[in-house]
């Protein structure tokens, strides 16, 4: 078990009707003026906004709205939302959407405190010295964004999709009600389960060091996902699955199951990256095409882990016999596991690999990761 | 699953070499002179104390000691520390030792900004509204104090073992090396063992709502606990087992595990702190007795979580088999699974009962455990 700090201050506030006080939230940290993030304008007809709008209200905590981040935020409308942020002075930034508004949110919160561009921050050109406060109401459960202080954003200019991370950008307060949740449509439910399952697997099989207490760790939630995908499937209104696969997303990224891992990197995501980068592909489908090619490709890297993971949440025993296994129950659910299920075919792989250079430079995995190994693992995936 | 509040805001820094830094710790919360408690003089010997003393010398912080804290801290103690700390008029306190000197520490730091007397926040007299900040370095993995705002002290004059709990006392900064921790005797390794699944258990078991994904993250908990005691009894000196026992004890009691887990009680810690407030028998040593006869009193309450148990921690069928196989498992580690292993016999059964009462109010579990029960459940611990 390698040395290691575990620090994470968010306060999570788990389960029903949990958004009512998100007035109360705010206000209890000395709010007046909110920048409100969100995606499309389903939560005006939902009933969500007038929720929040109603508690804000009776707070007496104004808001300035920030509509419209797609899936595979951009740095556009980052860059937009720090000068709105700026013009209307708030002094916080409120989530409610998914991963995608609240990193959105997170880079906002950040910029705004930054007097250069806020793409230096990704870049690594200059240093996150502060933020404006971060709360979110989270409408889908994946990314983990809700208790972690990471956010990916691309630079639809340069094709980049990349992240920050400080110990600033922690949410103050997270709000994950899962009856909020019951509306996501089936597609967004089996990606979100691989992207669970990605954020799971990355340190379980790369790191050189893998305390087993964490393995178990990773395994309770792959184990959850699995079983609350499958309940859920079947009856979208089971609140409990819900609620189980959204606890699953939080603690598959909120430090806990990486504590003590050490030596590890995010090869899945640093491939991924580039597909949603150049295609558009929504992150978690991206994903269930990868972990497999991947697998098959670096297995023998690491083959008692890749044994362990087919005995422990398959009940199998070989490597092969685990990865086939995992491939297979993603064609089950229905998360693509082919490129060209993303409509990506070989005429794209060269474009493809060379976006992966940057990638692999910023992941820190250019050594390993050659064009010709990314050319190899691709390949599996056609 | 159940609505839940996670908030935990200490910094954990675990590993080889941490407590090196806590100079450093102390000094970015700007302290400038602390109250150091401590239990034997054992940290004076081994140099522990030389190495807190020049950390602290280094960045220009003096210190008070308060030494001789023992197991089941007492009182007194803990009155004597609140009238150093406020004679000597320290900023923080530092506690240097296990789960017993860090609770007196928690209380000493609520005691001085409470102005009556520090029994009244005990007894919900009066409520915690502020405390001296706490920084700690462990040398024992038991009772999960380091990364909760709990601690659990004996009033000897009234034979009273209660706790306090308040967003108050967690510590800012727990140094958890597992390397100060290889020179634990036999004995209060195994104790410690006991007192994890201890913690893990009462929720497992005693829920209204349980959710599942909870259980495995608990169920991972007890097996790294059994697995790695086993290795320590072999080899004292294996780092890693060491490193994985003190991530399991921090687990079972930072709240990750008990999250949208509902309507649970403490009764074995119920049953346990009337053990060792009359008898001051080592508090896992105590619950390594309680555990299997409350279990077999227990068990037809909750008959499918009791088979989990058997199937998941013992590749066993049926709860009895189950709790069976955890008495063995304690017999063989060498922790009492006897009162009569504590010196208690059915002479003391009475006073025990007296004992209780008090503790079953305390504990809001007076209605199940009546005197008769709490009987029935002592006299198969005999």
């Amino acid at each position: 078990m390698d040395n290691f700090t575990f620090f994470n201050p968010t306060k999570v506030e788990f389960g029903k009707n949990k958004e009512q006080a998100i007035g109360q939230y705010l206000a209890e940290h000395g709010i007046k003026k909110v920048l409100l993030t969100y995606g499309s304008e389903r939560i005006k007809r939902d009933g969500l906004y007038a929720v929040v709008s109603k508690s804000l209200g009776d707070k007496g905590i104004q808001f300035v709205e920030c509509g419209g981040i797609v899936s595979n935020p951009v740095l556009s409308k980052v860059r937009e939302g720090i000068a709105l942020a700026r013009s209307q002075q708030v002094e916080a930034v409120l989530s409610v959407g998914g991963g995608s508004v609240l990193d959105s949110s997170k880079a906002i919160a950040t910029g705004v405190r930054y007097d250069g561009d806020v793409w230096d921050l990704f870049l690594g050109k200059a240093r996150i010295e502060g933020a404006l406060p971060v709360f979110d109401i989270l409408t889908l459960a994946a990314t983990g964004s809700e208790m972690n202080s990471g956010a990916v954003v691309t630079n639809e200019a340069t094709r980049e999709k990349f992240a920050i991370q400080s110990v600033h950008t922690f949410p103050k307060v997270s709000i994950v009600n899962p009856a909020l949740m019951r509306t996501i449509s089936r597609d967004y439910l089996v990606y979100s389960a691989a992207d669970i399952i990605a954020h799971s697997i990355e340190g379980y099989f790369t790191a050189t060091v893998q305390p087993k207490i964490q393995s178990r760790l990773v395994e309770s939630v792959i184990t959850t996902v699995m079983e609350t995908t499958e309940t859920l499937l079947a009856d979208p209104n089971d609140y409990n699955a819900r609620a189980e696969f959204a606890w699953a997303a939080t603690l598959a990224l909120n430090g806990i199951i990486y504590a003590g891992t050490s030596g590890f990197g995010y090869p899945n995501h640093m491939i991924e990256h580039s597909l949603s980068a150049l295609f558009n592909v929504p992150h978690g489908a991206g994903l269930s095409v990868v972990m497999p090619a991947w697998m098959k490709w670096y297995h023998s890297r690491n083959l008692p882990q890749f044994e362990r993971f087919a005995q422990q949440i398959f009940g199998l025993k070989t490597a092969e016999e685990g990865i086939a296994a995992l491939e297979q129950w993603f064609d089950k659910i229905g998360t693509p596991t082919r490129l060209s299920q993303l409509g990506i075919t070989a005429t794209e792989l060269p474009a493809t690999l060379d976006n992966l250079q940057g990638n692999a430079q910023w992941f820190g995995l250019a050594e390993t990761y050659t064009r010709d190994v990314l050319a190899d693992i691709l390949k599996r995936a056609l």
